[in-house]
């Protein structure tokens, strides 16, 4: 029988991850073994309901290794060793290098199964633990040719249990994904970041919400990001390779249409005009909201003072339009007292939602 | 006497910016002329309050000259040549070309100086005009050692009866500094976004919040973006070269990271981990709301349903805790009807707006 039924985890290391993982279970009724080699740390989780740290008296279900990377394979081949479960599986952000790790340490890959929730937060440690951290993210499993189908609706269970949506792909593919939709993304972003270091002050005051959209994952505590760039960094600079291939290619664009030729601006302005057109493109398979295709989403804009209240009373008002807030976008003003707000509704339902502002005294931007 | 006072003033070119600065002077108590090729546009903007279609009876104080860049110069000489105004000055998103065009076209450089303000829609034409576009926005004026005080100061004035901010900058200053904090970054976040145009579905499935708002401009229209680059090419090829080179060198820290060599690996993580920094250090440059200093808020987040009416709820509660509300960032979840809210307010004050939260029924995350 094939349909899994998890009634027994063990969580091994019990630092933000874990522990959110036996929150979540313990919150479905699993009954959650806790144990990490900082014996502190895994008394904390079970202070939090998170289990108990008492070993378990027999096999469990699952064993979810939930320790650093570089880790996982030394404390899985362990825990098969001692055969403390009938499923392993782990939660490390990185998947080829600890494939490779489990396959040196000659573990047992048929009941051992790749996991990676993309979910996370900018603080670790079991204090910072969550049940619901993983509510609605995509779960990523990384199942091999060897991974037994029990195993796999193992982690199935595991991943629904957490309110999660699994996503399957080979570990070598999870790592370039996770590259060219987090890793490369952060880099660029402190790339454009660090080239305002040295700026002017008048040349920075230039700036408006589209810079700042783009740089904000450039705040990110930089250690963490050192260690999460360490594990995929071959993946991030092949990547990186290739974007500085069509960088080039925009800047000889670019350097085209600044020439005197007319034929050599209008190759430039073909050149850089089909790059622009392909990013808008690619930035339309980045999915909307609720994991559904990309919808455009119509905004409409008001301005609002910066008493406290007006945003709340704006969005009363909006109440009254009887549609559904998509999506809230402030942009503050520079030098005064006052921001805009666009708020977005699904296409065609601006035209209550203006009327309903209106009534409600807003001045549309 | 310095001080610049406007009365009239005429307003060539009747499009967004022309019409918007017509519309923002008009609700100041000037006397607006309108003019521009297409008369049809000029009767529009002057059916929307813009100004008068007549012709000016008299030497305005102030000509606005809001036609494309390449035109600014000719339509400056010509405007000089009829003596129309005491003052001019222009809107172009460029300033070097511009400059250059003006001195070359043997214009009066002492009555004329450049400006920029910085707004503008996704959408053109003076039906999308609005009087308060510029509203607490930036303006550059770009002045020459030829500018008369009193143009500069009738200048001044302009900027500040649209209500927004002037920045003083040499043109080619601005020129690099609009390439610095939009045009480079516009054409990064294009590049990001078109590397997921042949990427996986499953790939894609794990892009967070944080690709969304990198590549949140590369959205915009392509045509559009390609005249503002074709104005600024060579600032941005610049500034795109040096990004490459920062780009390379990011790429040989990470490969380095990669190698089996202790030295090499603890050297690429030197590398990589001062450009993070920089880029931190660079990100905290932008100014946060208001033009002030960037200020670090806290913030507290809290999982809402997608019914309506969720968020008019949560911001009513949050307001009994009479804190002001600086920020709200709502990212929804995949798959779920559901989404988190970051609610930012003032260093120190999250303990009330958490008061208030639990006591409105609201789970924090």
């Amino acid at each position: 029988m094939d349909v899994a039924v998890m009634h027994s985890a063990l969580v091994i290391g019990t630092g933000l991850m874990g522990t959110s993982v036996a929150l979540a279970l313990r919150a479905r009724g699993v009954t959650v073994y806790l144990r990490d080699v900082d014996s502190a740390a895994a008394r904390t989780a079970a202070s939090l309901g998170a289990g108990t740290v008492q070993p378990p008296t027999e096999t469990v279900d699952l064993a979810i290794v939930a320790v650093p990377p570089p880790l996982v394979g030394k404390v899985l081949a362990d825990a098969q060793g001692r055969h403390l479960a009938r499923h392993y599986t782990d939660v490390a952000s990185v998947k080829a290098e600890t494939q490779h790790d489990v396959v040196d340490l000659r573990c047992d890959t048929s009941c051992y199964i790749g996991g990676h929730p993309m979910a996370g937060a900018s603080r670790s440690g079991p204090l910072k633990a969550r049940g619901d951290l993983f509510e609605g993210r995509s779960w990523a499993l990384t199942p091999t040719a060897d991974t037994d189908t029990e195993t796999l609706n193992m982690a199935l269970e595991l991943v629904t249990l957490c309110g999660a949506v699994p996503v399957l792909m080979e570990a070598a593919v999870h790592d370039r994904a996770v590259a060219l939709v987090s890793h490369a993304p952060h880099v660029v972003a402190s790339l454009v970041a660090m080239r305002l270091e040295s700026a002017e002050e008048r040349e920075v005051s230039l700036a408006g919400p589209g810079l700042r959209d783009l740089t904000r994952i450039a705040e990110a505590d930089a250690q963490l990001w050192l260690d999460i760039l360490g594990g995929n960094a071959a993946a991030v600079a092949d990547l990186l390779d290739e974007l500085g291939a069509d960088l080039s290619e925009m800047v000889a664009g670019l350097r085209a249409m600044a020439a005197t030729d007319e034929a050599k601006r209008s190759s430039g302005t073909k050149t850089v005009g089909t790059m622009l057109r392909r990013g808008m493109s690619g930035r339309s398979r980045i999915s909307g909201k609720h994991g559904r295709q990309p919808e455009r989403f119509e905004s409409v804009t008001v301005l609002i003072g910066d008493q406290q209240g007006e945003l709340a009373r704006l969005l009363t008002d909006a109440d009254r339009a009887d549609v559904n807030i998509e999506d809230i976008r402030i942009e503050h003003a520079t030098g005064r007292q006052a921001g805009l707000v666009h708020v977005s509704v699904a296409p065609g339902m601006t035209a209550p939602l203006r009327e309903a502002l209106r009534t409600g005294g807003w001045h549309e931007r």
